[in-house]
């Protein structure tokens, strides 16, 4: 008995069913590169076993705790951190049960094809989770929890990641990097440079943030040029942990190219705490521009996370805080807002810019034929809501016409879920293969080339887009 | 013969056709939920029979006459009654023998499929509709119309309804419900609260409609609270005629929750006629906050339909009037504009607020994040230019990953032709099971889950969304 | 060996799969209808061999070249003239080889399949094209150019193509196409009247332009009645060369109806070069509806092509100039910018207005409604970055359930590339067979109904919508 279809995701004829099969095993079991992602590095840097199921599974999940909220489940019932710190319910195996029973929601979404996933192939379960199976379910995860062979950095080696980047904001001290460095420990954790906290004016703290800035790099941030002086030693000190990359969420794409004249008095502004919503927005588009110009000097590819509306709800931002699955997309330009960053730079070779979206509109529109004719661009995978087989075939039907395979930059799991990353990288692969199938099915594609690009989509494009 | 095949919309590879015949055959006959249209209440009150082909199938169906319309033919020619009461061509059968000459326009069109529907189902008619058999169809139709078994109540209990809810203005005295109510048939016609001519200012004659609302209510609607109390009373006499449901046709999502204070001075501009196009646009977001707010008092379901650039044509809306095919959708924003609406009552799990919209764009942008967080809001089916199997299809491709199938409503007719209501439920179970089908033979859905998915689609999940 | 898959593009499952190459068998073989492309009439007027395969298949071709520059190749290398006329590579062969070895880049895309097509069906390979075989390609193509069979007319001919329309501007003296009516040769090459220059009071010299309109035509265009008689003179000029059409690609789909009055101080204002950027927009809006208004005189069929926004990087403008595959579609609206034109013109039988975009999001919500409404539209086929096999798909999948395809206008190359015509044909005719059977599969179309469809798509509807 299984969980999962073997075949699952592959197209049903089965002519181009047996290309996928052939071509999924080809790439089925390469390595695993996830060059951008959420999880936490002290996980490995003090391999301390996982508390219990769920807090493995439901309560650090917004993917999945967001989906019972919607239908009435109270995120205090979940055990879901409160703003304060405080914790509603606090048995583990109350709100595994409550999880149980709702497992039905998830019924056609990723997230089921993930937790299946980790149940049988992490786990070793090959019985439908609901909740007959729910006790034995969370004393079997709990029992595996307890042994070596589930810690972290053995589930890091058992799941064949290669590599693995976290994020840390650039205050960060990266001592849980420094820890992995100095360890025993040969896994490949790097971090990611993510300065929201120094270049967002309406950041939370802006200004003491970079006076603190200042402080780590005893550079004079009260000036324009003392702060782009912290900006790159901070870079360089992330790489020394590591880092191949920045990442930039911002709420739109905007950039600026102002001149250094502006660009500082901006700067002035955004410290005085007197920048109008309109000058913080330039301001963070300025700092798009900055790095991009570091980034032809130290090499670090660019991220850009644009137009997510963060904390739709102003209630549960109140009682329960950040990243609680009320983040909504909202349309988002890219042609306009990236202009003045790519007739700055955008002709760059040796220049990485990675760009996202949560507005699948601009896929065709606007992100292909920009990637399609700008040489430092390349399209990162689908995200978020869009990391998914119909929205990786999206991805690719409305890419790949106008921008090729080649600029893409293969796959991100993005996850804090850790136990999700296998799956979460099989979902990408078959569905890659089966589209890649269909194209040799219709004539669009020559079978020896597509097992080429199947294995450049898995592996190479996501090492050479990051320089891993 | 057959004008229909009878595996139609379901996929072509032979196991998800199988899977979607089994699933079908689970609820084809299910009874039909209708709790959106715009059928007329006095065809149930007073039972008349139809007058002829061409009133029941052309003349009053803007799906149908737009499209002849667009390839040159003339609204007189096809006896649309012209804004001032006249008709010009008045007999209906050269206006059906002109229908006949152009059905070709309607191949591939979901019209194509509700029209041979009616004509195989309700009619028994199996040779091919054209300008050949033009006149034998107008013959056999208009003897079936003369029989009783073609009149409103039986072709309701021949369709199968179990209930069919009709829309009605604020001002309307509901009599033809009320007769429907004291009449010895069981036939379950509701009605649905649609308040646009008193919430929105820029309707004919809003401020004599909110006087008439007071005289109706006996509340002094020149205040803002008499003017709320109105709107309390009137909803609860239209719950005396059945309704468990609001509707709301504005051209934007824009909701408000401005202070008590605010949206008095609001109201007292409006009714004074001396809204800005901004004010009017602020007054009607502020009406729908004010709506969810009696919902959780009263109960009622409110249904929100968003984005209609109405008679677009002003030549069309001066010489044949409003609700003629010249409504065209334009780009239409939840997400900011939800944002006050959903800050005040989003997290009721007592509340149902079913979002429609014309814009696809939305689906996997907006509303299904909004959808799978949000507990007081569902997902309407697909509308108006969507119901059709791609718009379904598009719907759940875009929506099921993020939302699930549990934060929908159900499938709307949302027709005032009569004759299609069971055609467009067959052809979105139909879809739906495609769907579904498509989901198992790839792995994404359990067998035994799609069968209960499936009857929920079909049936459950409107009858809770409306708490019928 | 072939290059090219017989089935390519086909549906996969083998019914639907029979019932494409049955509905393809029957117009594979039909005369070329090319009513809009931008061919150089020169071409056919001296009928001179095409100089070699590099500037055959490469320099001149933007979807060919920007995806090399996109991974990084630099213009000059590909011998790409640069803006003031000099050329960085000189030598074919060269450029042939840097285009051999990045050939890998083209996977997945339409370019990919009209490549090969030419290769094959134009040139009679049949092996790979690659750095191994670059060479033999090179000579194989440079000997068959030499030949007479390889020159203009005689592929024209071969191509079987039946008329083609290239673009002139309304200042050329269309001495080529006189040369072309003037000799001995049939082929039908016609002109379309593309005012741009002088509608456009943004446009490079437009105050020297109109200027020159007067000289040209006999009118006084320092006046709006003798602008506008200009324009109706050269309209005519055009007509006596074949045009059928004209044709207009502003950044936006923006219309204007202003009054007499206004649109003459707004036309001043634009010679005076005194426009702001709105003022320049309206007018170019208002020139819209001023040619379709002189359509409803003399018959030409009004081509709005909108949405590009053009040379997105300001450095390849300065250093190559225009057309260099810089242009980037955006986000653009029709059903408010088109308002004023349509409620002017809209219901006229007798006009025929083609909408083209290069936003795919208002195909079903905006483009579809409108034509399935307005007599005087009718939908051009996908554009640009959307001719292709998904391309059409979306298209059809989007416009048909609403539109029709009675409102659609047949297929448009619209390419520089010449021996791509045919490529580009086959593929629009093998997607919208694939197409049609699926929906004959299923019960969507009638099986003689999709013969009868796809010999109108393939044939009839362009020359109905060009008048041809």
């Amino acid at each position: 008995m299984a969980l999962l279809d073997q075949d699952r995701l592959f197209p049903v004829e089965d002519k181009p069913r047996q290309i996928a099969r052939a071509l999924y095993e080809t790439v089925a079991d390469l390595p695993i590169i996830s060059p951008h992602g959420h999880c936490d590095p002290q996980w490995f840097a003090e391999n301390e076993r996982f508390p219990n199921p769920s807090e493995l599974f439901v309560t650090p999940d917004h993917y999945v705790f967001r989906m019972l909220v919607s239908q009435g489940v109270s995120m205090d019932d979940l055990g879901v951190p409160r703003a304060d710190g405080s914790v509603g319910e606090a048995d583990p195996r109350k709100i595994w049960r409550i999880f149980a029973e709702h497992f039905h929601l998830f019924r056609g979404t990723p997230s089921s094809l993930w937790l299946n996933h980790s149940f049988e192939h992490v786990f070793g379960l090959d019985i439908p989770f609901n909740t007959d199976t729910a006790d034995a379910y969370y004393d079997h995860i709990e029992a595996k929890l307890a042994e070596d062979a589930f810690r972290p950095r053995a589930l890091f080696e058992s799941f064949g990641i290669e590599c693995l980047a976290t994020t840390e904001g650039a205050l960060d001290d990266l001592k849980w990097h420094a820890q992995i460095r100095d360890s025993d420990w040969n896994g490949r954790v790097i971090t990611t440079y993510r300065p929201d906290a120094v270049v967002d004016p309406e950041f939370e703290g802006f200004a003491e943030n970079v006076e603190k800035f200042g402080a780590l790099t005893g550079e004079d941030t009260a000036t324009w040029s003392g702060y782009l002086n912290a900006h790159r030693l901070r870079r360089a000190f992330f790489k020394e942990h590591g880092a191949t990359a920045s990442d930039h969420g911002h709420a739109t794409a905007r950039t600026e190219a102002l001149s250094r004249q502006d660009a500082e008095a901006l700067f002035q502004k955004a410290i005085a705490g007197k920048c109008s919503k309109e000058e913080a927005d330039a301001f963070r588009g300025q700092m798009l521009t900055e790095m991009a110009r570091m980034s032809l000097d130290d090499g670090l590819t660019l991220q850009i996370h644009a137009g997510s509306v963060r904390n739709h709800s102003s209630k549960v931002l109140a009682s329960h805080g950040r990243d609680k699955g009320f983040d909504i997309p909202s349309r988002t330009d890219y042609v306009h807002a990236l202009r003045p960053l790519l007739s700055e730079v955008g002709m760059e070779r040796d220049l990485n810019i990675i760009l996202f979206t949560l507005d699948e509109t601009v896929y065709g529109r606007e992100l292909a034929p920009l990637a399609g004719a700008y040489p430092a661009l390349r399209l990162g995978p689908p995200w978020w809501f869009f990391d998914s087989y119909e929205g990786i075939m999206r991805f690719r039907e409305q890419t790949t016409e106008t921008a090729g395979f080649y600029n893409t930059a293969g796959f991100n799991d993005d996850t804090r879920a850790f136990c999700s990353i296998p799956a979460r990288h099989d979902v990408s692969r078959r569905s890659d293969c089966a589209y890649l199938a269909t194209l040799v099915a219709t004539g669009r594609l020559g079978e020896s080339d597509a097992f080429e690009v199947a294995h450049d989509l898995t592996y190479r494009l996501a090492k050479e887009a990051y320089r891993l």
